[in-house]
């Protein structure tokens, strides 16, 4: 694994608003992809036909979903 | 990311109604497919066929459970 | 989205039994694909398709799942 | 949906051990396919093909894994 | 359901350590795949050709975190 | 299953931050495929192909997503 890149922006899943803790999932989804692909020019590549394929892109929505349960309840839902 | 598309609509989990929290779960699904494809256009032409597509459908369904999921433990399920 | 159709029925999660509670987690799914293809026609062409699709019937069981988990867990399991 | 057949035997999630909450998951991922396809002759013939499909049997699984955490939840893990 | 097949291990969720509660996470995955396909030969068969298919394999992984996310509460995460 | 390869490195799910519990999620996720296809020549040449295709790549995202929230929960999310 690339330590060299930080998989947890800040290093903390607590946020102040639902905005940025929605925000923190999104980013921490990316994260993944990049360590998983480090070549940026095929992860462009790769986001050019994806961003056009709805099967790709719900089911990048489900892993988004699935981080900010995580970050939700690490919140204590901004309750 | 664009910061400019609010992607938790009112910046709050919590809703009066379960209603309104399940509108809430398909809202925040909806956003996460904007910014990934933030074309307008390609978005409805993607719309138009994965609308007929039922394995697509069922798909957003999974994504809406999961938000939903969330919200209804934000708001101690309405009890 | 179409707000004449309500998503959660009787606006609660809250039900007497197990058994109506798994009722409601099938009609809650079923209600996000009637909003995502509010044309009753094209859906029942659909459904015609999708209850002899093997792949499909397992993606709408793991759907129901997950709903129910969230209901479940709003009545505190039945316990 | 056909209310003739019961979703959850019993009408409980409450089960004496582990195995025999493991059972009822099994059977609860299994009575939604029954109401989704609710022809026994179909459901046969699906039945052959994809217990040889290892997709389809993994996706059972995941089912399965959903249900029975759910189960096991409304159990106290049977600590 | 074939009930000479045990489907939990010494019908407990409870493990010594993490190690041994993930070891039972891959195995409860594998026993339902066994009572889905109780065919000794055909699932020595699937298994030949699934085990070269990445996305079989990540799927495989997704339904193991799923099991191992419920024997790890079972656990109290064994703090 | 070859019990040589240990699934859940050093043996604890307690981790100092998120950053290390996030890597520890990958890890384990990357496990499971160890012991699903445990040669390592097949593994490299799988790893080649599943790196370029975004499927796969979101499919391992939603797998490291279900292993952290198991991992954060255990930490109570590094409050």
């Amino acid at each position: 694994m690339d330590h060299s890149i930080q998989l947890v922006p800040n290093n903390t899943l607590i946020t102040s608003t639902p905005e940025e803790g929605r925000q923190l999932a999104v980013k921490m989804a990316r994260l993944i992809i990049k360590i998983t692909q480090p070549d940026a020019e095929k992860r462009e590549k790769m986001r050019a036909n994806y961003s056009e394929d709805p099967g790709l892109i719900i089911a990048t929505g489900q892993t988004v979903a699935t981080e900010f349960a995580t970050i939700a309840a690490a919140n204590n839902y901004w309750r």
